[in-house]
């Protein structure tokens, strides 16, 4: 049998038939249509027909069509509540998809939820019982794992653990709270960082190699400083690596995962920043035996492989 | 059939006989003979079986016996790691006790992790999937239910609730970190603020109240102090709210739980910190239908009727 799994982003819909083994065997991208949710449901449908046809394979070898999308979903896993990028709120997006795909089940899920199951499926946390994806760009997304399944809140509205407070009354995040992790750990954060230390430090590298332009120290910037030697870039990266340790710890010390995984641009940085954030945790820690804290494996594929085993998660 | 519940405080080993409506149809406690843990084992058997005789209960028809610390317990459940305040330290008391009870199951745990199975058996809990339990004493305790279990941590080391950062890098913690939970929340950080504020503002009724005197300052009189209208114990108040508030959001955000129950000394308050409680979690929540926030319902039998729940939550 096959799934279809498909990432719908703000730039792209992103469509992968996948195999029983999680492989993707065929692909196709189209950028997403501004339109209404219904044309867009019927835009997939389309793409998807024409990727069995071109595959060759009969829609009755097909077990499940899952999607996953930027934005929070229903406690019924039926109903887009607001999904920014794609401009659809209040959408009944599952029935307006499975309308396209009768006798296929469909299912909807958060974009972060399904990272975590697709880490689950064949990345990170293979074999996993509990396990944490932090994702950290713009913001802080997360995927959790719990009793080996996606788990998306108790009361299934979804998990943020972005916005747990970090640093109670601490900076300003764009949630409105004050001090939450994502104010702390997103790659935003990195750079206002170095920003900031560009500002107080006119002979560091920050400044120097950003002709002292903001706009142009984002976080790779920053580590690139930080890796050349530059003090006050080493200064914001150390800071930056005591913080997102302490996220960890609050994860540990709350559900003592087995692996926590971590992806987005900033883990670009590898070892240089994976190994003195071990070395941060392993001070902080309870526990002498604590979860493996290692690079997100699933990569651009994630959205399409997690959405393909919405089906076999929901059993 | 019956269970047998064994809570073992530094103080006192409290013994119930617990039937399958968790009811404690019997009990018996006795001071904590700081002996070897042997000797402790043999202690409770006997007592054990004197609670059976006076019941005319038959040992047949007990299926369990759960035993819970004050401490960490090892991943397999059969090892005492560290209870300080009963002087054990790596001591096999599941063994030593179940050569004392041959035919019989025999459960052990940490207490908080047995309280909030406690509430999910009779208490604020009762048909839960996802909840959690905040004990706010000395210092911060919690228990998990996870999966309308008793969940202890996934790699089994215990929740350390008490522990995730609140404020990193902000006040020392009994653990060696800073800005943990436990140094905002826990009775002994409500009681150290009230000093604090009693120092600066010798007025106050928590300065004339107390003679001044730190010693006679703990978290009930600054609860007092507030209730009376204080403005430096009321504004003490406010902000160990706010910082309960976020220790709920930090919880709500990552497990979205049906219940938070909020147990130990600072609950005495009653309404005028629920009330306050919950207006703060509202403002923060991304969710605007959220965990419910209550007081712990169980009282000093949590620990027997926990302990006697550990072998069904076994199963």
């Amino acid at each position: 049998m096959y799934q279809i799994g498909v990432d719908i982003g703000g730039t792209n819909i992103k469509m992968g038939l996948v195999d029983d083994r999680l492989q993707i065997v065929r692909r196709v991208s189209v950028p997403f249509p501004h339109e209404d949710s219904e044309a867009v449901a019927k835009r997939i449908a389309s793409e998807v027909r024409g990727l069995l046809a071109a595959q060759e394979v009969p829609e009755a070898e097909l077990s499940s069509v899952g999607v996953i999308v930027p934005g929070s979903i229903d406690p019924t896993g039926a109903i887009i509540l607001d999904a920014y990028n794609l401009g659809f709120h209040n959408v009944p997006f599952k029935a307006q998809l499975q309308a396209q795909f009768s006798g296929i089940p469909v299912y909807l899920a958060n974009d972060a939820d399904g990272a975590g199951l697709a880490e689950l499926g064949r990345g990170a946390f293979v074999g996993c019982q509990t396990a944490v994806l932090l994702t950290l760009g713009t913001g802080v997304g997360g995927g959790l794992i719990l009793g080996g399944r996606m788990f998306s809140g108790g009361k299934r509205q979804g998990v943020e653990l972005g916005h747990m407070p970090l640093v109670a009354g601490g900076e300003p995040c764009t949630c409105g709270n004050l001090g939450c992790i994502e104010a702390y750990c997103s790659a935003t954060a990195l750079a206002r960082e170095g920003v900031r230390a560009m500002q107080t430090h006119p002979e560091s590298l920050l400044a120097t190699g950003s002709g002292g332009d903001p706009s142009r120290i984002d976080a790779k910037f920053v580590i690139d400083c930080a890796k050349e030697g530059d003090e006050a870039a080493k200064a914001v990266f150390d800071r930056y690596v005591d913080y997102l340790g302490s996220a960890c710890i609050s994860i540990i010390h709350l559900l003592d995962p087995e692996v926590i995984a971590i992806g987005g641009g900033v883990c670009g940085a590898g070892e240089f920043l994976f190994a003195p954030l071990r070395a941060n945790v392993a001070k902080k820690c309870f526990y002498g035996d604590f979860a493996k804290i290692v690079p997100a494996a699933m990569g651009n594929d994630a959205g399409m492989i997690g959405a393909a085993m919405l089906g076999r998660n929901a059993i």
